[in-house]
């Protein structure tokens, strides 16, 4: 497949940096396409992210209710947040995401692999990991956060996925595979 | 639930508009949390979009093989497509995406219902669908889209899935939950 990138590839020919935010990094950027032609892209870099679904010993997953305030509604989702730096250990921040936001610990974690989210216009990158052996603690949330937790049985969080009921990409995934792996 | 979302949500006090692209709309909105204090919010606003997994009667999926600039990678993905308006009845334009990036029409189509690739700061929603009952017909892309479509066996593709070998969210996403339905 070595000849597939060099065939569609795309080669930045200016590159505008629009705005930066904290989370939002936004260029314009024009490119040469595979046939000459010159187009612009949209694009947003993002310093990447970690998601977790922790499943405890009764099969029940740690869920998050949270407000979000671009679509205006209170989602089911999977801890998760971003990462310090670019170059942080993606496992050090699962751990640091589920712990601060839910006030759990986990003794077995399984990397699940990365997905990118909006990968037409976005090159935020998640990386996916099982986390079993849960023991609760405290939570350390930041003062401006306000979740709410839940534990919801595995099986369910599944029938809310493929009645379409469970509206993040993320959270639909991490319940598929979560389900697929532990024969749910 | 009805208090739920009073005690979470954030309100508007100020927006600006930062950036009005052909497929970005940047915001950054200015809220009042729950505990009174005011944070930033930087948001894109999306037309929305639709995907598409097509499965034939030898239980083959129609995916793509696209570049992807924000991450320099050529993905597999299904097919998928921004609406052409933000009122666009989705089954249309599914139908429409689907058979000009493909060639492919069908006979069934089953709405799999919404889901928020990135609801932290972006209120793109992708509405999915299962197509069945495939007919080949011709492509018609745009003179500026590079796109190779493929027939990968659905239980392929869940293998690849499982394996963290599949990068794109709404193709992870789909995948599975045809695999569920189907019984695969």
């Amino acid at each position: 497949m070595t000849g597939e990138l060099e065939r569609l590839r795309e080669t930045k020919t200016a590159s505008e940096d629009i705005f930066r935010g904290n989370i939002l990094h936004l260029f314009l950027d024009m490119v040469e396409l595979p046939n000459g032609k010159i187009d612009h892209r949209e694009l947003i870099r993002h310093i990447g992210a970690v998601a977790v679904i922790p499943v405890n010993e009764n099969g029940e997953v740690v869920v998050e209710r949270q407000y979000r305030y671009p679509i205006d509604m209170v989602m089911t989702e999977i801890p998760a947040g971003k990462l310090d730096a670019k170059d942080e250990d993606p496992l050090l921040a699962a751990k640091r995401e589920l712990q601060e936001e839910t006030g759990y610990t986990a003794d077995n974690w399984t990397d699940l692999g990365p997905f990118y989210p909006a990968p037409a216009y976005s090159d935020e990158k998640i990386e996916l990991y099982l986390a079993q052996g849960l023991h609760l603690g405290e939570r350390h949330l930041d003062d401006d956060e306000f979740i709410d937790v839940q534990l919801v049985p595995l099986a369910e969080l599944v029938k809310q996925v493929m009645a379409g009921e469970i509206y993040d990409a993320k959270t639909q995934i991490a319940v598929l595979r979560a389900a697929r792996m532990l024969g749910k």
